[in-house]
């Protein structure tokens, strides 16, 4: 996506007809939080199998991946992505079992929103 | 609020235990929204009768207030916040009946998803 048409963009996601939203789920400490940047870049990682990968997918420096990456692997007690270094191509890296877990978490939140919304809608005749 | 405060602090509304998020009402025309940021403007202008008063009470500039009232004002056929110019103070504004009740539907939307969080949290026994 180009720098011009990300500025145009409304904010959020379209979960329903005239209403957007964003969400993020609070580590246990109340300290960081997993939104869908950092959701989608563990799927691009898990698709892709390396960080330089992932972050080209998204528009996004290594750099910027590696931080974020970082991040995840503070959230809880568990890693959620794993990163060998070096050999052919810069290392692969891996969305373990409690990446996944969170991932599904968080797309499970979305999926019950979207729900609840449409519902919503339904029931004030298509009113935000 | 200081700056390194605002940068520590988490995104979004703390909705539910470990769920944050923040809500956008998109007008008709899919290109403007009405966020959080927008609603507190209007209700401090509702409440301290002028934009400057309104703009220190939320900590930004006026120049900022002014460009988001233009922006609420865009949003719909309807004018969401007036502005008399000149006069003791520097010209009072008022938020018309429009105004409301997009703050009204804002703020609905809001219990409604902060009940459908809770509802949700129950029925998977406080898991996010």
């Amino acid at each position: 996506m180009s720098k011009k048409s990300r500025q145009k963009r409304l904010p959020g996601e379209a979960y329903a007809p005239r209403i957007h939203a964003r969400l993020w789920l609070i580590d246990a400490a109340g300290e960081h939080y997993l939104g869908v940047g950092k959701v989608r870049l563990m799927e691009a990682i898990d698709e892709l199998g390396t960080i330089s990968h992932a972050a080209r997918k998204l528009g996004m420096s290594y750099k910027r991946a590696w931080s974020l990456i970082q991040e995840v692997n503070q959230l809880e007690d568990e890693i959620y992505v794993t990163r060998e270094v070096g050999g052919a191509g810069g290392g692969h890296a891996k969305v373990t079992e409690a990446g996944h877990a969170a991932i599904a978490r968080y797309r499970e939140l979305e999926d019950d929103l979207r729900d609840f919304l449409a519902e919503r809608a339904r029931k004030r005749g298509g009113q935000a």
